[in-house]
């Protein structure tokens, strides 16, 4: 789209960012949401269409060059996001208006830019972040409805509402959430500080003729999470709400690291990144 | 699934069907919900897959025999159903819940049944149906969110809901829609008796992380409607409502059923068939 190649700054890149090409152009904040159901995830990866680099290949279009999107965090395959961020240096002279005009006019419509700004020359997406809200939706009702099928966790048993309350309640707070972590621990540290988790459970509208059931809309947001934690806690939570299993093994669960205290992970369908917060 | 046919009930067809093998077994009313995107609309054709052929062809596995669904009207490509009616004559001997858990395991997950009753021997979807009511959704935010794109028609400029709202108050009653009938005039009477016509607007979800706009819902039911007859009402409706048409040019297409005087037809996404009311 511009094959020239204006750099407006010239900054001095923060240690971490010793990649050379990040010292060049103004640094901008992307906000994104996207439709994950077909894509291998955020990270650029051989085996599949990833989130990251059908981005970055519409940005090498506009700036005439490669560029690396820095990611807040990766999101699994299939997992969904209504407010992605993404940091990355741009040399081309568009505004920000102009710039995601062009880069959704480029992007298939299941990802889009919602929101460009200039940011802090330091400005790195994953450093700066001081926490992150997830939304996960499960939905009851006897037959799932083909509306909610790519986004939503489809649970036919009648889930006990006080009880999932009571659980993550439980979570909340600064706890070693090591047990919550699936595959090899990525990150050694395992401490992570839940600040929120709320439920909302609402009756399946009825003007849309399914029969019943709820939609439970799991909400959490805390300073960073493992893999697979947030999922991992959903899954918990929907055994301990069919009554598979206990309150007890929630504290048994921090306190100990056991894996075996933990549900199985939800599927990524039902997950939305919701927002970054700075 | 069930290869033994035990014809439960022999009895007398309707005039109008003619068809041999409707003659056999028990009537039964399904209710169904699509995703249209994926089809070729209702009705089954050679260019591609429709809803009707997919429906037809899990029932012969369960009949182990050829059986014609009669749906209660033709959805078109890309419209989706939230309770689109059909009636078929089955033998099997499962019962209704049954027979929902059998066709819902070997259908794809974006078509569903989500009701089966057993129906007086005559029933038949189509011809019983007393009126319908469709949904059209409209969306006005800068950037169409990626959870939007299947399901609504994107519009950026700014709706008088106001103007809009009295522009559907003039097409309820009994009219001729001739002007609003796209195609090929297949129903030589076009009377048509809209019932109510209701509309909704409310601000995109601010959790969302969207940029504003709002989402405005048209729903309209009526005895009956003519091909593309909803979507070109709409169409009319948007040019009404962004200040490009008159409210006159609704009397006029209404009394003289010139086609100019009516809008684009607008796209197949935002539509749903809602409710066949019998």
């Amino acid at each position: 789209m511009h094959g020239v190649c204006l750099c407006q700054n010239l900054v001095q890149a923060p240690d971490k960012d010793n990649v050379v090409e990040s010292l060049e152009g103004r640094s901008v904040k992307l906000t994104l949401a996207y439709d994950g159901t077909d894509y291998v995830g955020w990270q650029r990866q051989a085996n599949g269409v990833s989130i990251q680099a059908v981005l970055e290949d519409a940005l090498a279009r506009i700036e005439d060059r490669r560029v690396t999107l820095a990611g807040s965090g990766r999101t699994d395959a299939g997992v969904h996001a209504l407010g992605q961020v993404a940091s990355v240096r741009l040399c081309c002279p568009l505004n920000e208006q102009e710039l995601i005009r062009a880069l959704n006019s480029m992007l298939p419509r299941d990802i889009r830019v919602l929101c460009a700004e200039r940011a802090d020359s330091d400005f790195h997406a994953r450093y700066a972040a001081l926490s992150k809200t997830y939304r996960y939706r499960v939905v009851t009702s006897k037959v799932l409805s083909p509306f909610e099928q790519r986004y939503s966790w489809h649970v036919t048993r009648a889930l006990d509402s006080v009880q999932m309350r009571d659980a993550s309640t439980l979570l909340c707070g600064r706890h070693d959430f090591s047990a919550f972590q699936v595959g090899e621990p990525v990150s050694s540290p395992t401490i992570r500080t839940i600040f929120k988790f709320e439920m909302q459970s609402s009756s399946v509208k009825p003007g849309d003729e399914v029969d019943g059931g709820f939609v439970i809309t799991f909400e959490i947001t805390g300073d960073g999470f493992l893999r697979h934690m947030v999922r991992s806690i959903v899954g918990t939570l929907v055994q301990v709400g069919s009554g598979k299993r206990e309150l007890s093994t929630i504290e048994r669960a921090l306190r100990l690291g056991d894996r075996t205290e933990v549900g199985p992970t939800a599927p990524a369908r039902g997950l939305f990144l919701v927002r970054v917060n700075y």
